[in-house]
């Protein structure tokens, strides 16, 4: 996965755990595209101490995913509910009643992720 | 919810964010039913020691529930897939089409959660 892409993720799910400094500074990189050298002068931090927050903020939110997992699981349920919906939309065009078991199939799978 | 019930789930999703030592305790009280007096016994500290550290683990496990609400995503989640899957069993006697158009619409706000 793209680096910020995955960091949105991680941080989306685990941003409230950071402090408030941590989750603006982390945002300001991840959400707003800011570089290192304008976040510096913005918070009157030198450009290292912006670069050391956001590698021990990714450190941190990989540590939470690490033992929690909910991006995995929330990426799975994604998958398999998105194929629910395909399926569904298929078995309106075709009517092939196996698609119908395979909706309890997989809504069976989730219960148990 | 009933306690142990609602203790048991919020430690699923978070125990892992416990000490070991907290992690055993726990699990003692919640999963394996033991009376405060038979942990304080094996662990050789106080029966309000015990207390005490029960009532901290519930503290820091409702704590990660209130920022991260995977608990309630969760509990959402299930709900909304059972509900597909009595659907798909309700159309396979019933053949009524809009169970389809429901099911997809389900699908579609679980994506959205």
């Amino acid at each position: 996965m793209e680096k910020i892409v995955e960091q949105g993720l991680l941080y989306d799910f685990y941003g409230e755990l950071l402090t408030d400094h941590q989750r603006h500074i982390y945002e300001d990189v991840v959400f707003n595209d800011m570089s290192l050298s304008e976040i510096a002068e913005e918070q009157g931090i030198s450009r290292q101490g912006v670069h050391d927050l956001i590698k021990r903020c990714d450190r941190i939110l990989a540590g939470y995913e690490e033992k929690l997992r909910m991006v995995e699981k929330f990426n799975q349920t994604k998958r398999m509910v998105e194929e629910i919906k395909t399926l569904a939309g298929t078995y309106k065009k075709n009517g092939d009643m196996s698609l119908i078991d395979r909706i309890e199939a997989i809504s069976e799978e989730i219960g148990q992720l």
